[in-house]
């Protein structure tokens, strides 16, 4: 639907290590802390350790499968590329720390021509260049069919700052960054007019006043700001995670391994008023867009009871419910004060090929 | 040739966190820098400084690609776990620095059972044990084909004792590690019996007798004992890269990186007996299968000429040539005295598809 096949130059006319040369050509580094970048055997970094902090590594990696995790009928390489990097951003920064560099690694097929390769890497640049990461390294190689994307996120963090997943305890409040369910609703929308296209190609797709939930499909950010707002708040959170697979399965990533149950409010989850209405036009129930949907990259967290009063003055943070004993399990309660125990369906990219 | 498919239990049976779960359950974890491993949205590591030494972090990462990169029709998936495990860290070593984590990626289509799965994570873990790495992260995910096993390795090394491609100088001996081509001419005898099997599928495959240039293609070691070689020599070589692409590439890529020549002798290139022999059967020039044949992981290096003594007696090091000034261009002198341009053809992934 996006694509532009205009010009076209074979990735054969280059070879790998002519390919390799072409696209890292104009990448510089911008932090300190990347020693070596491409061209040797291997990236070296060097998080110094300074006026007594102790700097720890943080280390994520994703794999991005066409036909899988992308549908380049309607995702534009460009998109894909700058996704592809906020995906692992957000792992690091789900651990309160902050990405540095990053390692691209990518085998693709000869259906895709030199300016295809360049438009994917014009979004991992455009994202390294936003969020202040340098890529130092990767691979590039052919593939019988598709294209993957697998890419590494390497960042620093004091040892004391870390979230893990495994901190929360009871009375803690659950929270939220902005919204969710968008990123899920924008690929219904994108798949209904993939197929309203294959039938009647001559009918352009209609995503007019679409804009948000498309952008939280297509081009999702990574929350960098809420270490940030974390340290103006002088909170730390006893457990964190990002929220990739669906809000339900990250709850209970969290619950499973503090040890812990949970309340979770329906009434109480941010979502974007036009997340609902397309929702609902779907007739998809908004929540469960939320609790299975997942891709919204926003961050989940808990946090002492304490901070109450802070928190809830935030804009951009819901408190979605608190933190039980384990013996009460993991509740969703309903809107009409109904109980039930929160399942994990999530999106699970096993069950579904 | 090598399946074993008696026992199958189809992946969609778990889903994605069933078996990361699965496959994870035996991974203990031995590096002391290893903090956090499988289990949270990112990996922590720890690389203490300590009695004032300057560590750096060392990162590479591969992508191996079924089809352009292996055949499971001779490749046995434990054999190919290791191997893509080793061909990361010989990069951490190339960098005369120490491995000590690797992540793990890989997409697999539900052609694969999780007794497949469990062989290939048999390889990793095996290499992982003989070479003290501790796996601690990853990504799991489908694929519509294929397999694809992305692997990053990290690892840690003293600022001073790092080995870059750029610091070749004039008059330095150019080394290698082992001897070469193995892996190349074990290939074809591969890529012949699959062909003998394919026509006909009674007659098995005759690999007797072939051990050593079987072990190169199939389960080459990476050369973790150089370092430690150049510790009991006390030589920090000028250069190193590892001999993945062919011994013309990987020495041009020396040069090139560095600024200079070299004069290469091809009756000083290191060819195992069995090697030579094979290659003269395939009718293949035992030279011409060292320079473009590749994934043999030994280490090329690069070492002022007051070495040569400690050099030249070690039984597992060969000087093969010497570094020039770059106007004198990098040359191949053959057993009769004739000198030819040195070439990379290199085994060139994208080319080949």
């Amino acid at each position: 639907m996006f694509e532009n096949q205009n010009n076209r130059t074979e990735l054969g006319t280059l070879g790998e290590f002519g390919l390799i040369k072409h696209i890292t050509q104009f990448i510089g580094l911008k932090n300190e802390s990347s020693v070596k970048g491409v061209g040797d055997d291997a990236a070296v970094i060097d998080y110094r350790v300074s006026g007594g902090a102790h700097l720890q590594t943080v280390v994520s990696t994703d794999m991005l499968v066409e036909g899988v995790h992308f549908d380049l009928a309607y995702v534009p390489l460009k998109h894909l590329g700058y996704k592809a990097v906020i995906v692992n951003l957000s792992d690091i920064y789900a651990m309160n720390a902050t990405p540095r560099q990053i390692l691209v690694s990518i085998a693709l097929s000869n259906r895709f021509s030199l300016e295809a390769v360049e438009e994917l890497y014009s979004g991992i640049s455009l994202a390294c260049e936003r969020y202040g990461i340098d890529l130092v390294g990767g691979d590039t190689t052919s593939s019988p069919s598709g294209l993957v994307v697998s890419i590494t996120a390497i960042g620093e963090a004091e040892k004391k700052n870390l979230v893990y997943r495994d901190g929360a305890r009871e009375s803690n409040l659950l929270c939220v960054s902005g919204d969710l369910g968008g990123a899920y609703v924008g690929l219904q929308l994108l798949e209904r007019e993939k197929k309203i296209y294959k039938e009647n190609p001559g009918i352009q797709p209609d995503l007019e006043g679409n804009d948000y939930i498309l952008e939280r499909q297509l081009k999702p950010e990574a929350r960098k700001d809420l270490p940030l707002i974390f340290e103006g708040l002088k909170i730390t959170p006893t457990a964190m995670i990002d929220v990739s697979d669906g809000l339900a399965s990250e709850i209970l990533h969290i619950c499973t391994q503090s040890g812990v149950g949970c309340n979770l409010y329906e009434e109480k989850i941010p979502i974007d008023p036009m997340t609902y209405s397309r929702a609902r036009e779907f007739n998809l129930d908004p929540t469960t867009c939320v609790l299975n949907g997942g891709e919204d990259y926003e961050l989940l967290f808990t946090v002492d009871i304490a901070h109450y009063e802070s928190i809830k003055e935030h804009a951009d943070i819901s408190i979605i419910g608190h933190i039980t004993d384990s013996a009460a399990g993991c509740n969703l309660v309903s809107k009409s004060g109904t109980v039930h125990p929160l399942k994990a369906q999530g999106w699970d990219a096993l069950r579904k090929s």
